[in-house]
């Protein structure tokens, strides 16, 4: 049997059409992003091949670089990798690079930081080239409140307040790195940037939608600590929309 | 009979899945951005209302301020105008101003500039989220070459090389006030901006497919004059894609 080879992938992706990263079967490739990238590299590997992403992405979350590995017996170039990928993949997802890897690099194991970025449209009426790319909030916002309930959440704190997940064996302790709420310049667009040791399923949506709240001053900046407290998904803000979402990094 | 009152509205539109500004029929206003427009300005004048643009835009392409303007009987507000105009139009289509205008005011005959502006993605593979918004080149393209063609459009010329009008009835001359070529930064995109006194159709991509010739080499810069001089439309190069031309501006 010849030696495998690893790959590292970078993808970036517009999530609008699809059921997120995760492929849901072993036939269901068609609607997710996983699904349409083994589906080249399978080819390139001339056998069924699994593509590992870093995490998942929700349906309708974007990516502006996921990252993926995998591994094949035939050996491959990264020139080869790019073409093949980018001249079958749809025009709504693209293999932005492409390296060999050590044999025990995972995607999924390895990372120790990820990045994600929330836009906000605060346009008086929903601007026509962002409706798929953020969440419109034409209510005026108190941003420095925002930035007062970001700052409680930075730090090593329990999120299960703040995660659609049910299982109470995983743990459900993260470290947020930075939580940067950048206000509307010219473009009307404000950001959310998030960095953490990783995400519980929905944190990152359920994070701004609880800064939201606070910005429309429905819920104080001070109440972020007894609400980690609590540990009680009921307690937290609706969960933002998922179109507003992109993963913008994942550090190994 | 009650007094006609004039509006100019402003509209901002993702021309991705229209067949162009211009509305095709009577009955055919589902496809066109004029026929969704007008359909929600008919319901606020209580009549089948006509809405004048300050010309066509082909299909495909979009425009991040389009002039518009109407007559209606009924006394409107620009309040009420731009929240019925945005609770029922697509969301791909904004109108982002109405104001009241002179009841001479008309968008099409009395324009006296139009600005367009072109968007280049530069990317070795063609970016998710650029595919609707530009044209992907990834061939390097050589910026001073293309910017000395440019400085010989700018000025009065017959513009009948750069156009797909049949018409020779009709004056085909037009004064360029700017064309910028902007290079490239950061994000890969390059910019190409035109300023007329008016555009024949299909000029501005005419205009931006003959740049790219020079730009990739297989046109020189100093055979711009002589094309001018040439007034056949086989002469100049093919047109740039629908999909990365924005109307940016009208003005009065």
């Amino acid at each position: 049997m010849s030696p495998e080879h690893t790959w590292k992938l970078t993808i970036r992706y517009d999530g609008a059409r699809y059921k997120g990263w995760q492929r849901l079967g072993a036939d269901a490739g068609g609607d997710t992003v996983q699904g349409k990238v083994e589906g080249v590299i399978s080819s390139l590997c001339g056998t069924d091949t699994l593509v590992t992403g870093s995490g998942r992405t929700d349906a309708g979350v974007h990516a502006l670089a996921q990252t993926a590995h995998f591994r094949c017996e035939r050996v491959l170039t990264a020139d080869g990798i790019l073409g093949h990928a980018n001249r079958y993949l749809p025009d709504d997802i693209a293999v932005i690079d492409a390296e060999p890897a050590d044999d025990r690099f995972h995607a999924r194991y390895r990372v120790v930081e990820k990045h994600y970025l929330y836009r906000i449209d605060t346009d008086p009426w929903p601007e026509p080239f962002e409706r798929k790319y953020s969440w419109h909030i034409p209510e005026e916002l108190n941003w420095a409140a925002m930035r007062r309930a970001a700052d409680m959440l930075a730090g090593e704190h329990d999120f299960r307040s703040f995660t659609s997940m049910k299982s109470k064996k995983k743990s459900s302790v993260r470290t947020i790195r930075t939580v940067d709420i950048i206000e509307p310049k010219e473009d009307s667009i404000a950001l959310i940037r998030l960095a953490a040791d990783g995400f519980l399923h929905n944190m990152a949506r359920i994070i701004v939608g609880t800064l939201v709240e606070v910005g429309k001053g429905v819920r104080r900046p001070d109440s972020l600590p007894a609400l980690l407290e609590a540990g009680s998904r009921a307690e937290a803000g609706a969960r933002a929309p998922a179109k507003g979402l992109f993963l913008e990094a994942a550090l190994y």
